[in-house]
């Protein structure tokens, strides 16, 4: 019964500046190994992880994504949801499994298989004196990042992560997060719109007091005036075009 | 620079016998508050979680589930996808935002923020001595379970997680992982059909050696057997129709 873990991840930013130096490959392995170590929906372990050092493919993957640390960090990963080695078992057994990972089911089985993985990963990586940030920002061209890597079918990058040694002057801290009772409901759902509304008024003061400490006052947006920003621009509209290309729900 | 993570990593197997003990509402909450610093897509934040203590709820969401361990636990938690309090935001503030959390892309980032939140209460929960199992199988009925918890519309029940004091007679130990080079590729993905099937061979017989240690000799079969059988098997067809009656996948 130890408070290890819970201080740890109380400590949690996202960092996106790195020294140069590489982390070592004996690292890498036993943070794949941590990763692979969650659990895994029915034992179907549907996962792949791309690891990352070639400058070229780094700098193939920056034009996706945008972000400079997808080239300056020091190991880049892409987590992939992979049901190919399940199609080879399904084609060498002569069973029809096609129906598993061409589901709605087989995709959230997939994606929340790989989110365990790199959740595990992201964690042991902050234990070892590390820093990270998931890139969500690889799926702004799914088709391309499957061209670059050399994805076959059945399999779909769900997104990357930038490690390495923090920089000496990168200054995160943890970002507030919506207040507790507002993400936590005792034995059901509490859907007040009016309790609601005053969560996120309070929550949007909250997150405007940070940026603008963190700002010297350039910047006071509040929570939902982020969200209603960001998500009223249309992001990635042709994910499932692209999942279904890539054979996922499909039926 | 430490590996006190990656050790307790690498202990971890899910338990699905507990003492009858309840955890202590305060642990639950550093739990959940060690969930919510996970990171989070555009600090989105699309998840709740519902803790459950009522032992009536639990028994109704085990008549889903078909799990002893559903009811028999130190505590219950029900993770759910929401878009909810974004939908508040979408009205009040005269936006339309529902392309983000209709489309796939929506689905992808709810399912991977929740899966984060979860592992790092697994993780938090484990380093404090407790066990835990999460529980797919809540997705055998997702109509029933949105019902017996009233959730709204932007919502979606995507799995749970039983905690507790492992049972004294909890024999768990960790289950052997595909091999690391069989899921780790170094800058592009290893497709070769024959590579893969050597290795899921060599995998085939440690997993058949470990169920015949772990049952006396009782179940000896093979990893492929099990997904084959598992995944020719229809699971949850009625997945994609759920998830558009709560407003997912639309567009």
């Amino acid at each position: 019964m130890t408070d290890y873990v819970y201080n740890l991840l109380k400590q949690h930013h996202s960092v996106r500046k790195f020294n140069p130096n590489d982390i070592p490959e004996e690292t890498i392995k036993e943070l794949i190994e941590a990763g692979q170590n969650a659990s895994t929906s029915s034992y179907l372990q549907t996962y792949s992880i791309i690891g990352i050092n070639d400058p070229t493919i780094k700098e193939q993957l920056k034009e996706v994504s945008g972000q400079p640390y997808v080239v300056e960090n020091g190991y880049l990963l892409v987590f992939v949801m992979d049901y190919y080695r399940h199609a080879t078992i399904n084609d060498d057994k002569k069973v029809d499994m096609s129906v598993s990972f061409e589901s709605a089911e087989g995709l959230l089985v997939g994606a929340i298989d790989v989110a365990l993985v790199a959740q595990n990963i992201a964690v042991t990586a902050e234990d070892k004196g590390y820093g990270m940030v998931y890139l969500g920002s690889l799926r702004n061209d799914v088709a391309r990042v499957k061209d670059i890597l050399g994805l076959p079918e059945h399999t779909f990058p769900l997104f990357g992560m930038a490690l390495g040694e923090p920089a000496d002057d990168e200054n995160g801290e943890p970002k507030p997060r919506l207040p507790l009772e507002h993400i936590f409901h005792q034995n059901k759902y509490n859907s007040d719109k009016e309790r609601q509304r005053q969560e996120i008024e309070a929550f949007d003061q909250t997150v405007s007091e940070y940026y603008r400490n963190r700002t010297n006052g350039e910047r006071s947006e509040t929570w939902s005036d982020q969200i209603a920003g960001f998500m009223s621009s249309k992001q990635r509209l042709e994910m499932l075009e692209q999942l279904n290309k890539s054979g996922f729900i499909k039926q």
